[in-house]
């Protein structure tokens, strides 16, 4: 990858390691850190010369707030984009079909048929219009959906018939038989979906989660699918993760849990990841702008 | 759906009944049936002046034999296009995304992730290349999947990156990671997928079966799904209808069974085959020919 700019690689000092110990040997001369998973805790004095943070993640939550506002951090945004649109486009076909009702069926091995209509014309919400967002639009668009961005700006991006934005969202919910929640944790999408939203979609509306559970009201959730009020939902994200084994999720039969892996590529996330990286190294030593600049206000 | 042809309606005599009896008072003098199911028996007796059955089903394989060869009989191939293409590709990127599975460790409230890779570059090999594998096929394709179509004749069909003749699908099963059976039950698909074929695909491969059951070897299917050689199945359609509650189908965790309900769309399925009917009377007083004239030989 470095192959991009001949001569980088010699500027170059590189240190590595995956315990606290040998991270902090690094870090008391590091400029940049490249990193998945790590203790941010007191950063500031542990990395005196920090001043950039790329993460391989594209959810950074656990570290916005440890590190200084002074450090850039960016993210792998973007990554994930095409296992996400597969998985919610999987999740709003399957739901569709009432493949859980189905299974359920297969377990007492009763054949009664069901029938269902096709996607074509069907309303959906998208809330989050970046990388997810986009994705799981264009695949939508492909059925012939009817696709409804939400974002906090409202603007309109491709693959989307229209944008609008958080606070209009109650005006959208009542065409969408389908949400799909591609969220990131932040101040402001926390619990964006309660009871009120899920009483606002009509009767039997699918649900789709992948973004962040805290996006979601659980018990909302938990209360709207049993009751029927939601007819289904596909999570792969979770306000408490693991699950904990005494949620009543686990044995609701119209909902489908993938334990955070959905969106995940193990073939292509760390590869992609990279390619972010070398292209913002080759960005920071020519002093240009950083690609996915986390907006430390916005939280992503 | 008259009004296309101004006066055709006054040009019909139309009798319809729901029992044997009624049936019988208007094949008497009909000259064309439009039916769903029904007793073809000794039909060349009953309906003496009968020059052409319309199906509004796609699959005729139960009347093909009783009715004479003098009638022509055309079926309501295409109808099911759009739910099918939408079944087939949901079921695929369930089983690429280890849905079973993932449903089985929830029944355990076991937290597990499992990575899968992406569809994008994957092989799918479509048996049949009609209305049915046209539609899986575009869907594969939007995917980024390398689509390969199967058929009697091997003829070039859009949406498809190569069709093969069947005597070719040997050579095509080693690289396709998953294979969807779209075809009708005839004299020339019976048991053409059989333990040769599923020991020649890449271990864990998918397989989603549309079409007609007949189609599959169910027994060297079930041997294939329970040691794993076979990855996944999602089934509409079986050997026998509905599935013997002995079939070890049933409890087999990477199993989705669907009854025979997957590619019907209550909301369109009857006024397309009417479209397809009314515009065959129309050709049928031009004396044009018919469209989704059943061929007699090939048996769809």
């Amino acid at each position: 990858l470095l192959d991009a700019r001949p001569g980088l690689a010699k500027q170059l000092h590189v240190s590595h390691g995956a315990s606290r110990e040998e991270l902090d040997r690094g870090l008391a001369e590091a400029e940049v850190l490249l990193a998945g998973r790590f203790e941010a805790e007191a950063i500031e004095r542990r990395a005196p010369r920090l001043r950039w943070v790329q993460s391989i993640f594209a959810g950074v939550e656990k570290i916005v707030s440890s590190v200084p506002p002074t450090v850039a951090i960016t993210n792998a945004g973007g990554v994930h984009a095409g296992k996400a649109g597969e998985y919610a486009i999987g999740g709003i076909l399957m739901l569709n079909n009432v493949i859980p009702t189905m299974i359920a069926q297969q377990r007492q091995r009763a054949w009664n048929p069901v029938y269902t209509s096709s996607l074509k014309g069907k309303g959906v919400a998208i809330l989050g219009t970046g990388h997810l967002g986009s994705a799981v639009a264009r695949h939508c668009g492909h059925f012939g959906m009817v696709v409804t961005g939400i974002s906090r700006l409202g603007r309109a991006e491709p693959g989307f018939d229209r944008v609008v934005r958080v606070d209009e969202l109650a005006g959208v919910l009542p065409g969408c038989a389908f949400v799909v929640v591609t969220l990131p944790n932040t101040p402001g999408t926390r619990m964006l979906l309660g009871p009120t939203e899920f009483g606002l979609l009509p009767p039997g509306a699918g649900l789709v989660s992948i973004g962040r559970g805290q996006v979601i009201n659980e018990a909302a959730m938990v209360d709207a699918l049993a009751s029927g009020r939601l007819g289904g939902a596909m999570l792969d994200v979770l306000e408490k993760e693991p699950l904990p084994r005494s949620s009543p999720l686990w044995g609701l039969p119209n909902v489908v849990i993938t334990p955070h892996c959905g969106v995940d590529d193990p073939e292509s996330d760390l590869s992609l990841a990279l390619e972010v990286f070398v292209d913002n190294l080759v960005r920071y030593t020519d002093g240009r702008p950083l690609r996915n600049l986390v907006d430390r206000d916005a939280g992503y």
